[in-house]
């Protein structure tokens, strides 16, 4: 691994980067899971990089929903166990949240390769590592394979950085599915029930910090915060949050006063 | 390598990233070159994945500004030749442009793979293989290599898919830079004389087509297709361009009818 350079301008997303290449070393991120990664950058990029108010609104209405859950279950894939696996089993931890392995790219070592990462910063109870599967029958993928004491039995599914066939197979199957993916335009965002368009380190960030206040709540509070959500709406205001990013920006189109002040017209 | 399901929505998109991992497995492609291609697919995305009348505009500037150079060469990367070697090859031979193989992620295997992989397909003439280097002192990452008789000694280079931090390099050095790059808000972007905001493989493919007419245009013609052309103007309407495919779905918010018909709101 090559050293980043301390004056590279995006040290901090390389350092991420790392991350993700260090977990496909370790046979925890497939290939297609570091590309998807990359289509994870480009769209925190024109939100800023920051938690937006829509966010903000769509974790409220997940994490309650979480809360009002009978058996509410975490959808773990490569990417994710690479990102957070401290942030993960924490939440499970205080949420009471269920977590399953579920991968697109289904293989026995790296299935393995997930339990041992997350065993070995606490996790206490994993789906998705035994051969008790059942059969999702709407998808041709691999994904098809889920727990039956997991996502099967589920009435909640907390899936991110997911396959948009997938969610909605879950959906048709009359599952409640709360989606963190940044590309409020997939399918998965689409089709979930509560998407947060954000980036997954940041969310789950601030599902450990939001908890507390959650449980709080009463039953009746919490169901008016999942009713008063509308997906449609907060998609609306996320995209919108991309275009008011954009506009500021094009009104430019060079917006880097260096290049402006150094000149980028050729004279021939 | 898993099969990619017939009736997947983005089965064409999948192909091509499996392109990728093949490029990956030969070597030939950095694990951030993964990485790299989806930050491109998102920012493909929001454009609707073709080629813009801006990004046309572009590309008669470039191939104007390629034809009038003295000393052209192509920096070639992993992605670039993992993606399109016959194409690379192709475009080299009909244009004259010399190829040099120049790497973030430099090592000797990386350069020897890709080498061999346009040789393979046809590559007579390959800079940046051999110890023929020198530096550029401006940059600290690996890049700062260049071979002595390519990048150092021309006056245009092309730039598909670079890192910022040696675009800006290079113009302190007085080199003419055509970038391609997706992400219009890039160091890349920003530096570059002209920028063209296109998928490298629609443009390359687009290089080989229209050169025969840029062949047939005079001196004087060129350098007013060059100096008409204004990269900052360019940029503004490639970001509008996005803004505008943002703006007609952001105002359904779901778009998909399917979803809407089948319902997202929860019921408790």
């Amino acid at each position: 691994m090559i050293e980043i350079p301390d004056d590279h301008p995006r040290a901090e997303s390389l350092r991420i980067r790392h991350v993700m290449e260090k977990g496909y070393m370790n046979r925890i991120v497939a290939l297609a899971g570091l590309i998807a990664h990359g289509r994870g950058e480009a769209f925190d990029y024109i939100i800023g990089e920051k938690t937006t108010p829509p966010a903000l609104k769509s974790i409220e209405a997940a994490l309650s929903m979480i809360k009002l859950a009978k058996y509410p279950v975490f959808s773990i894939n490569g990417n994710t166990a690479a990102l957070a696996p401290n942030e993960i089993v924490k939440f499970a931890e205080i949420s009471g949240i269920k977590l399953e392995i579920n991968l697109f790219y289904r293989t026995e070592e790296r299935i393995q390769a997930i339990k041992k990462h997350l065993l070995d910063v606490g996790a206490k109870e994993l789906f998705g590592i035994s051969d008790r599967k059942a059969q999702i029958q709407e998808l041709s993928s691999n994904r098809r394979f889920v727990d039956k004491d997991g996502i099967l039995k589920s009435d909640v599914i907390l899936v991110p950085l997911e396959d948009g066939d997938r969610t909605e197979a879950l959906r048709k199957m009359g599952k409640i599915v709360i989606a963190i993916d940044l590309n409020p335009l997939s399918r998965t965002a689409q089709w979930a029930n509560i998407t947060i368009v954000d980036n997954f380190l940041r969310v789950i960030k601030l599902f450990i910090e939001k908890w507390p206040d959650i449980e709080k709540k009463s039953e009746s509070e919490l169901k008016q915060i999942v009713r008063n959500f509308d997906n449609k709406e907060n998609l609306r205001e996320m995209i919108k949050y991309s275009i008011d990013y954009l506009n500021k920006i094009s009104n430019k189109g060079i917006y880097i006063d260096e290049v402006l002040n150094f000149g980028y017209k050729i004279r021939i």
